[in-house]
């Protein structure tokens, strides 16, 4: 039995009847990034060490648990969040697979050594800090949204030094952000392998970008087909619903389609 | 009256009734890549000056000259070609708007001053040069598409000192270059503003990337919808068509279908 706090709720992970997740609105619930970054990563299946920082209430690798049995480790910079995460292993009895770090992303290389991950997930903090009018009023929103305690520069930097030569990183971002990525990316020896852009409807322009570099590789970046998020009448696509539901579809699951 | 030469032939601008072009398939003969890039790029309508890099058999400013009255300047740099480009300006009347050059980009800057073009356009050779068994036998076309006389940073170089400040520069490249496109264009001040990518087919992988730059522009990156350009039955889509052909759509074009 895993206690809830405050205005907590458990959430099934969408399609997945198996896996759930505690959530909150104050403090800590996944968006549509994290599922599609799970769903867009490169993932060893067997073999290999995964590690997801910026990891919140553990939603990705409760998402990469799914595909995967491999070793994964989740780090999260705020106690309170980390303590949803930490309770999110447990109420899936994932302890054996997945292993939670309460710390500062930029510490970890010290911490979990240098060069030791096949895989890197991060879905960072995306809006730059100059304009405070705009942040967040709620503290742990603010820091998971706003380059206040990690920017973009030192997520990459803790990447490379993370993740093994020949290894991958991926990320969600702001496609607005998308040139200091690749600039910021190459600075660290992190090359722009593999990239996907989500529109929210067809005709608009893109509004998420997913990106996936390889340590030490060489430049050749793949541009895999467009994900559109919404169909013409607001509902999710089917390849959306697929991602979202399973097979099933969206119709099936139209009360589910607003929490995302 | 205009002197064909060799296996030249005249060919309509796709739609455009009144506009002809000068072709041939041995020495130079425009791609949908021409096309798109002339759809895909900013362009003053009243005032300023635009500059055309690689402008092969004048292309570009051909296809421009029908949304804009803007003096036009192309640069090429094999003779053979430039003398298609000249004998394309005359075919169309279009000498009091549309200057051609004989040069090398490299030269332009001291040639044509610094700093003086709102917008340059390029559509420049796109493969690198390292497999020299994978080059065209044929002299003109592997100059034109291969980084023979002039690479990716030498065009982004030209590009920056010949364009003004708050000026755009479009080009039309292959998306595996789309890291060195960004890295490159920073390092010459001109920041990625806009980008839009070519599929060949819906859920296939980009093959042309349209990029528009800004000199000394922020970074602010969009990603505007991607064009497909072939159905699943092979046609163009009614995008590509109204591109290529206006508004009468792909069915009515069928036998120009396998020009591009």
């Amino acid at each position: 039995m895993v206690e809830l706090k405050g205005d907590e709720r458990i959430d099934y992970l969408l399609a997945d009847r198996k896996r759930r997740i505690i959530q909150s609105p104050s403090v800590f619930a996944f968006s549509i990034d994290a599922v599609l970054l799970a769903e867009f990563t490169y993932l060893p299946l067997k073999k290999g060490k995964v590690l997801d920082l910026c990891t919140g209430n553990g939603v990705v690798p409760l998402f990469l648990s799914k595909r995967s049995k491999v070793q994964m480790v989740g780090v999260e910079l705020q106690e309170r969040i980390y303590d949803m995460a930490i309770r999110n292993v447990e109420l899936n009895d994932l302890q054996d697979q997945i292993n939670m770090i309460h710390g500062d992303l930029k510490d970890m290389p010290r911490q979990l050594g240098h060069s030791k991950y096949d895989l890197v997930t991060c879905n960072p903090p995306y809006f730059q800090t100059e304009d405070l009018d705009k942040r967040n009023s709620n503290e742990y929103l603010a820091i998971a949204r706003h380059e206040i305690h990690c920017n973009l520069d030192e997520v990459l930097k803790a990447c490379k030094m993370l993740v093994k030569p020949g290894g991958k990183v991926s990320l969600v971002h702001r496609p607005g952000r998308m040139a200091d990525l690749i600039a910021i990316g190459r600075k660290y020896n992190l090359e722009p392998k593999r990239v996907q852009f989500v529109h929210p409807k067809k005709g608009k322009e893109a509004n998420i970008v997913l990106i996936e570099f390889v340590r030490d590789g060489s430049a050749d970046l793949k541009v895999i087909p467009p994900i559109v998020i919404h169909d013409e009448d607001g509902n999710y696509t089917g390849e959306v619903a697929r991602i979202l539901y399973g097979e099933e579809g969206s119709r099936q699951h139209g009360s589910h389609s607003k929490k995302l």
